[in-house]
């Protein structure tokens, strides 16, 4: 049995999601969004780190998945995100866990089976898999797609390789 | 008197240096250049977390000062370096000190007297200034900079208005 950690970075929205993976079988056990606001961008980055130390804590994950970040042309959005996916490796790391990164569409194609599915896609495929499961969000919807991608690929050889495979 | 800590971030090298500014007065206290390496992120940015850490505590600034990140075209450049900024922001932030943020041209402007200084002319006019000190390098002699500047704005009204002004 394994508790997974899948986080949707973001400064604004970091969206987070815990499963439990029990052979084939996935639990969900609970998914929430950190906010973040504000123009003291030092005291944002604080706020983020002690909610997911928080979500960390109170779940006590055995591993975690972050998204690869998109690297777009807005050289201002790529820079937030890449400050708000620095707590989003950090905290899990510090708690000693291994966190695996898995691409957009690695991570659509494993939950939905394309590459380039949508939102609302996501959310329903990420229902279906974990029954029962309300996801608080879209970031949330997408943390929790990112843990069950990870459990898909942890299942056929662990992170560590995959995440080689994939980057 | 305050000591102040400037960080010139970046994930490889990141530069730090401490200062001490008393009145009109100031004085070198220490610098250095905290290293990153290898294939998983989320270990080296809990590494430089951990060293900038050590800075914190083995100097006990009053107040820290970070570079501005400029924004380039490169978008994968520029998600590393917001990736190692959110550390430079979260650890002084952290220890509860204030966190100034200024532009690039603004330190070489206040430090040598012009916006577009090179790397030997900051290095120049920080050994000039601090006298006895030693930069283990042009990232920590950016950091030197970086605090120098925070140390000649604060004089003039404290560096949370100054950060609107310059932002």
């Amino acid at each position: 049995m394994m508790r997974i950690l899948g986080i949707d970075p973001g400064l604004r929205n970091m969206g987070w999601g815990v499963i439990e993976q029990d052979g084939p079988r996935l639990r969900h056990i609970a998914n929430g969004i950190c906010h973040s606001e504000g123009a003291d961008l030092a005291v944002r980055l604080m706020s983020l780190y002690d909610q997911m130390s928080e979500v960390v804590r109170a779940y006590a994950p055995d591993v975690a998945a972050v998204e690869q970040t998109f690297v777009n042309k807005d050289g201002a959005g790529t820079l937030k995100l890449g400050q708000a996916r620095a707590i989003a490796l950090l905290v899990p790391a510090q708690a000693g866990l291994q966190v695996g990164e898995y691409a957009p569409n690695s991570v659509k194609k494993t939950v939905v089976g394309v590459g380039h599915a949508d939102k609302r896609q996501v959310l329903h495929m990420v229902c279906l898999q974990l029954p029962g499961c309300k996801p608080a969000g879209p970031d949330a919807a997408d943390a929790l797609a990112i843990a069950i991608c990870h459990a898909h690929h942890a299942g056929h050889g662990g992170a560590a390789r995959l995440r080689r495979k994939i980057a």
